[in-house]
């Protein structure tokens, strides 16, 4: 018999079913082993420990801004970035089979996924909305406790895992909250061959810091300006204990092979104290 | 008898005792009479209707990013910002009078505050954690309920509106943990005469948007930089349906009153597409 080949592991934080997970998929094919952690902290862990191959981490949200705590574990770990991509939040009221929509009375949830279906729960009175610390985890008790009066909101994903049936799909407020996913890697593991055809330009992302005087992010974004480089991202976040200095989290359409991208960053690195190319990835 | 005079009311987002009636008290003084509300919305529309005096709502969190949706409504209601506070975010395990620590087997809480004094939860295994819908919300709940074996997590200020006692204070992971607040009135009326001394200087805050062409953003900053104007904060963000335009957030130190503020509003006026100042109020 041929060795066995060791299947692609992926870290993420949440239960099985998570829209992180649903990011996975997407970023490295429905078929990924998936690693779920508790916290952020452990999935970098995770990969910088070799116990996966790869790491999967939300980075901002349309409506609920950037995560910075994992902007905080990208300048802590070695990792880099080698593929972003872009999930819609789609909230499914999901019940185990057999259930009727007709028999719910209670829907568990996390409370900002609950928040996030207020129509729906509105124009539905009789169903109670219960609290819970996860929106896939709360599909998994659904099952588990073999619920018939109960559903959870959660991802399609979730769904599918827990053997679960979605009774209503979307029933989400918003159609226009998506979550942005980085894919990460070790500095020191080779390129990966990526699932999704790379039919885009290249993307940078980097963090920098400059002391707050006037015109010094002005000075700094001259770096980009002059080589016609363009952001397709800018965020100041203040220094922790250092009340006028600041971080910047900059991302921009361009290749760290490209010359005019290595001057750009020879001259930012003139102008800011610190700064850290993150990643450079399909867009 | 003088005719009685109405109180003045603060709406905000929450539960009685949440952090944002902590924010409103050190805005406007302990006196200060609320109004919470469901919704973020129904915050500004309190307001627009005039059923409020003042609307406090959180802007940015040092952990989790700014608030869009907050951002948005700035944009389309006609309020103004008049004043900012900044709160730690100071967690505390709060129980009915007559409860001791030792009798706590539950703790009943927001999600999102159980995950910020993990911790605290891990040296205290006895006590299980109960996802609830809100943090001063769960302070009501054990008292009215009277429990005997729980706790709530929340601020401090929620253990004197519902008359517990803080078994533990601080139980919070990270110290760092703070969320800005801004004060809003309405554009017609007058201005207000505010509790905290007015030590500090000015601060603008707006809002601009610019097509992504190389160098826009530049531009715009240009406007800021020749006028050896600081900016404290700058963030882009996506327009919704305009894949390549973007709004950006800005801060900067100075009044609306200054005469090189005026010109640089005015410069900036030329290469934007949008600008909406949102208010002028002491840093």
């Amino acid at each position: 018999m041929p060795p066995k080949t060791k299947p692609f592991q992926a870290a993420f934080q949440g239960e099985l079913g998570a829209f992180s997970q649903e990011a996975a998929m997407r970023l490295l094919g429905p078929e990924v082993h998936v690693q779920p952690c508790q916290r952020f902290e452990e999935v970098f862990q995770s990969l910088r420990d070799g116990k996966v191959d790869a790491a999967v981490i939300p980075i901002e949200n349309t409506l609920h801004g950037s995560v910075h705590e994992n902007y905080d574990h990208l300048l802590h770990f070695d990792h880099k970035i080698v593929a972003e991509t872009s999930v819609r939040i789609v909230h499914n009221l999901i019940a185990p089979p057999g259930v009727r929509f007709k028999d719910i009375r209670r829907t568990f949830s996390h409370p900002v996924a609950l928040n996030q279906c207020l129509h729906f729960l509105a124009a539905n009175p009789q169903v109670e909305r219960v609290p819970f610390y996860d929106t896939a985890g709360s599909v998994k008790m659904v099952m588990e406790d073999g619920l018939k009066d109960a559903a959870a909101i959660a991802s399609a994903v979730s769904a599918t895992i827990y053997g679960a049936h979605i009774l209503k799909r979307s029933i989400e407020d918003d159609r226009q909250n998506f979550t942005r996913f980085f894919l990460l890697r070790r500095s020191d593991q080779p390129e990966l061959k990526l699932e999704e055809p790379a039919k885009k330009g290249w993307k940078t992302s980097l963090v920098f810091s400059t002391r707050n005087q006037p015109g010094s992010l002005f000075k700094a974004l001259s770096a980009f300006a002059l080589r016609d480089l363009s952001l397709t991202k800018i965020e100041s976040r203040p220094l922790r204990g250092k009340p006028w200095e600041y971080l910047f989290y900059v991302d921009f359409l361009g290749s760290v092979e490209e010359e005019r991208v290595k001057k750009a960053l020879g001259h930012l690195q003139e102008l800011a104290d610190l700064l850290r190319v993150l990643g450079c990835y399909r867009a």
